[in-house]
């Protein structure tokens, strides 16, 4: 692949991260001859005890609203999908509200929330596998409906702070350098999310050697469930397109599951939510976009898709060096095929 | 404008830069109703004389060769554009090489090739006026075919060389600091890069208050072409998506004939190239994109030219609160829809 990439009529490596992730993709599918098909976000939907500590700038009962929104084509997601040729599946599987009639909605719920994690545990260790099973049967279904490139989504108000403790455990990081404004709380709000997340880890002790564990204790349903989309799209060799910070919490969890996963997996874009950062600073993941997003539901995702698919058609569909007719580099050693 | 963003169901701002290009193109468009109808890329073809010192890491034939390469649609620029619904332009203002039979070429000679400007000018000040005014033509054309967003474009072996010339000048930059590796010449090369780019500042002494006759002197024939498609295309308030270091350098002369023209400019992305980060850390422009491209040809603005489309669609496309029956946040002080 990367003699190919080579070959195409540009200087080597000129196209930068477009080149790359030809490569990751063609690694993905194990193919010489990477290809995207389908594409398709998954977004989960679940609500969160913890909002009863005032984490939140929105109320709880916009997850519902939202998820209704989604379903009628009207939230951003949809826009972003719509514009990058993906459809979007919108999973219930923690949602405070029966959803009545939601016409659309894939039913998965576990439980209707989860504890306040400053108080409780966010739901059993049976409860989390189960959210995670969700996952699992998402991405075979992407993959058995013909899907390459899957992406991560989900909504839940009150979810940054549950996702910022996930980081503070599997990062060993401090809440105050992962909890970040969400969608948008004051001062105030700030500071009761931090003691939140700081009760929450001095409460359930979270093992960072247990990921399951972790998720279980100061998780969320939708993190869990996110958790198995990933293992189940690595598993299906699927191109595994992380949104952002909460969807980056649930690809924490799952490289720690399973390490192998992590190849898989590309980062569509640095959240401006502000503990995204201490994720990609020490690791060697690096996000593709950088636009100041911190919306979730997969609208960084659905963006990076366009991304992926210029890469494959550049891959696919630029001539050649022979092909053209063009001089390659004297240093490269090749004859010119012209002048 | 401001007001129907943050009255779409998401948290206000939340989308970033996606938020502020729709602002972005309305106000160009002197319209609450931003639309994008025909995309454009203009991609003007130039051989430098420069090239005589030993700048460039391929040969001068590859300039035609990569023009006929263009033509038939095999380069970068031609899957990226084809990918993102726009069309291409591809102009010769002074291709070393009649071209003859290229079918679609937009001939527009001024002269075949520029000067060396390591011993004498690119080009008299009246044949950078006719380069400059065949790009404020093709920026009119694009405007009365009904183009909304135009994106530049080159191709011109050794382009780097004058345009980092013209950083040094307008940007009162060291040599040193504003030339780069172009298409990757090894470290002789880069020394004989930034010598030729010192000796051409020496021999002209071009005037910074005067940008036609830094593009005359130290200059190219495509990057005055560029500067007037920049300028043609704010005077007719087209969105004008910069792509990367040689037409930013064309942005910079543009911005300093006719300051106002920097309202139309969308920078599309930071290229790999060194200076260009020179470029953007003294000034209020803002990159799109961080994709390590080092391209040209338009293919920064072609990728960019997504991000509009989905900004444009946000706007037009996704629910408002009260239409989608989601609850406000209870600070912003209006009664919740719902629950």
């Amino acid at each position: 692949m990367r003699a190919h990439l080579d070959d195409l009529t540009k200087p080597p490596g000129s196209l930068g991260r477009i080149e790359e992730i030809a490569l990751c993709v063609g690694l993905i599918q194990n193919s010489v001859t990477p290809r995207v098909r389908g594409k398709r976000i998954v977004t989960f939907a679940s609500d969160h005890g913890v909002t009863a500590e005032g984490v939140s700038a929105y109320p709880p009962e916009v997850t519902p609203q939202m998820v209704r929104n989604m379903l009628a084509g009207g939230a951003a997601i949809n826009v972003f999908a719509r514009h990058a040729g993906a459809d979007v599946r919108v999973v219930d599987v923690g949602v405070n509200d029966p959803l009545d009639g939601a016409a659309g909605l894939v039913r998965r719920k576990v439980r209707s929330g989860s504890g306040n994690i400053a108080r409780e545990p966010a739901m059993t260790r049976e409860e989390a596998l189960r959210a995670l099973a969700a996952g699992v049967e998402m991405a075979r279904e992407a993959a058995d409906d013909g899907v390459d490139v899957l992406g991560t989504g989900e909504m839940g108000i009150g979810n940054t702070t549950p996702a910022a403790a996930v980081y503070a455990v599997l990062l060993s990081a401090k809440p105050e350098e992962v909890v970040g404004r969400g969608t948008g709380v004051d001062d105030d709000g700030l500071a009761r999310k931090v003691k939140a997340v700081r009760t929450a880890l001095e409460l359930h002790e979270p093992d960072a050697a247990d990921p399951l564990g972790v998720l279980a204790s100061v998780g969320g349903l939708e993190i869990a469930a996110l958790t198995g989309l990933i293992l189940g799209g690595a598993s299906r060799r699927l191109a595994v397109v992380v949104d952002g910070f909460i969807s980056s919490a649930a690809a924490l969890a799952a490289a720690r599951l399973a390490p192998a996963c992590a190849d898989y997996l590309i980062f569509a874009h640095l959240s401006d939510e502000a503990g995204h950062r201490v994720l990609f600073d020490g690791s060697s993941w690096k996000p593709l976009l950088s636009l100041g997003l911190r919306l979730g539901e997969g609208t960084g995702a659905a963006l990076a898709f366009h991304l992926i698919d210029a890469a494959i058609k550049i891959y696919n569909e630029m001539a050649t060096f022979s092909g053209a007719g063009v001089s390659r580099r004297p240093d490269e050693g090749v004859e010119s095929e012209a002048g």
